[in-house]
């Protein structure tokens, strides 16, 4: 069964009279095609026993009806309301619908009134998200084929930032070098942008990249990724320039033990909690624990953060065929930030990384 | 008064018990702070007779404190539910609250449902949207001055884009020479992904950059922007390369023209939709009215799209201040592209450019 027949069989099982798919990457997984609407409205409606119709701005009809989507597509002007228009080409398959099917963790609350307005007797009471969530956390093969090319960029990424670190170089300088590197071998399209951070400024671990520029002894992360047909890569390496204090190393070898026994535990049937807990326990005992301040991964794959994520208090069984970053971090403020990073996907007996540039730490200038 | 004033007596005038702001860019518009916290749980609780608080995920919460945002800021564990911990301060400040404002056109469904379950007694009835809307729609000179560094940044990047312009280029290359140019000065962030086409491609308004490569006789549309303090610039230019035929001249000239007639005609007092019609009443007469697919133009400032939209339908009255592109298009698939584009801003008397490169056809190669 394809994806979008399960879909399908949820609605007719749920008895509803469609499903209305608002997410551009469910979109995506269900059909092949992607693009990123905006404000406009782009909806996927799924019938239980009919087949499936695109709506989209007109501005997109074109592209869609090339795409890997085969049903009709039907098209909006800017200046018609699309409410109504989605309304007109759903009553042509089922008139008053009742029962709606929708994504309650992708729809703002205005545009279930707006449906609601459009479709008087209907209730919106189904929520679909939890059966997409379900599916898009276990990957196909050719799901972790594309994780794995997107890895292998992300490795080109390293190597080209890596050899742009010099001391008085700006973190600015360093991502622009990487991006420059990325689009001449035609890959255009960053997962989020890339993070380079030098020094203490590595201890904001949500920041930007600044003009702030690399001094001697000190540590550099980075943290990067791109898209690769449309699946992401998330991966974060810390490096040295000259020769960084003990406090420093020290740090540096707590994360990388961290990383190494979480990926070394990781496996099916484990919950995502106790993945996080090798991690958390190994740096708490290291006297760093009020120092790491978010979860140890999250899921990835059509998005950069998705499905499951593991974290203290998430019971999710591990199974073959989940993808997740295992991401362990230590940011002591005023004195440095380190995180190690691997996107891995969950094989019979452990897990795979996408990403295998080295993790001892590399003295790069 | 400021805008964050404005909000709390909005939320004084409706008897609320306090606001709930979810959107990042009304939290930017409102702070000065600006991130992304993607899934996780970012809020800007604003009281009525109260200073506002900020919840955030841990790991933004000192970058929050250094922020222009003044008030306290409440972080919490990603193991941790966001919901029941926001009621915990909202609950130091009102008990048991009834009345709660909320951004009905950002808060998806299942958030609305959360903040539901942790305020028994509270009704999610007060949408502060509009209120949100009407103010960003009128800029300060301030944001003017920012838009217009931004409009500066859109000007460099079309220098760099038609210098690199040559038969047999990838639009893909074209693309990465800008990007990189813009990195080297410091300008790190696009309002959107820059987009080069050329020849028919460009008949697709809604696509990417691609490998296809330019070729002499033809049409190279640009459309691009930057990130300039917070605010976005937007611009499009379509240029000509060797000797494009008759018919590509003609669509151009009947573009440039469209787009000074809405320029020309824009001022206080005229409704939106009248300038959208400016500019679709002359591409009609001269025949090309159904590859005119999309809206004249949107609203620009801390979003790429914002308020005011130009396009039919839309009554809204012009006023000093607002900001929005004159973008009209005409693409005749199979044989070329055409979009002209500046983003304005509303004098006493009409309107003036933010970019400032020539609009008559510009031979490149």
């Amino acid at each position: 069964m394809t994806h979008l027949e399960q879909l399908q069989k949820w609605t007719k099982d749920h008895h509803l009279d469609f499903t209305y798919l608002s997410n551009p990457k469910t979109i995506q997984y269900l059909t092949g095609y992607y693009n990123n609407p905006y404000e406009r409205v782009m909806g996927l409606v799924v019938f239980p026993d009919d087949e499936p119709f695109m709506f989209a701005p007109d501005l997109q009809v074109e592209e869609i009806q090339k795409s890997t989507f085969n049903g009709p597509v039907y098209g909006y002007a800017d200046a018609e309301d699309p409410w109504s228009k989605i309304a007109k080409h759903v009553e042509k398959r089922v008139s008053d619908p009742h029962h709606v099917g929708f994504e309650a963790t992708n729809l703002v609350y205005s545009r279930v009134m707006a449906l609601q307005g459009a479709f008087e007797h209907a209730s919106f009471d189904h929520d679909v998200s939890e059966l997409v969530k379900q599916m898009r956390m276990v990957k196909t093969p050719e799901e972790i084929k594309k994780l794995a090319g997107a890895g292998r960029e992300a490795d080109f990424c390293f190597k080209v930032g890596f050899h742009a670190v010099k001391v008085g170089a700006t973190e600015d300088q360093i991502s622009a070098e990487i991006k420059y590197a990325l689009m001449k071998r035609g890959i255009m399209f960053n997962s989020f942008p890339t993070l380079v951070q030098a020094g203490a400024h590595a201890s904001e671990p949500h920041n930007f990249t600044s003009e702030n520029r690399v001094k001697n002894n000190e540590l550099v992360l980075f943290d990067l990724g791109t898209v690769h047909d449309g699946y992401m890569s998330d991966s974060s390496r810390t490096v040295a320039v000259g020769h960084p204090d003990q406090k420093k190393l020290d740090i540096y070898k707590t994360v990388r033990e961290a990383q190494q026994m979480a990926m070394d535990y990781a496996k099916p049937g484990v919950t995502a909690e106790s993945i996080d807990k090798v991690a958390r326990d190994h740096i708490t005992k290291a006297g760093y624990g009020k120092y790491f301040l978010h979860r140890l991964g999250h899921g990835i794959g059509l998005s950069t953060h998705e499905f499951p994520t593991i974290r203290g208090g998430n019971k999710t069984i591990i199974k073959p065929g989940m993808c997740f970053s295992i991401e362990p971090g230590i940011y002591v403020p005023g004195v440095a930030g380190v995180r190690i990073e691997d996107c891995v996907h969950v094989t019979e007996t452990g897990v795979e990384p996408f990403t295998h540039t080295p993790k001892h730490l590399i003295y790069v200038d």
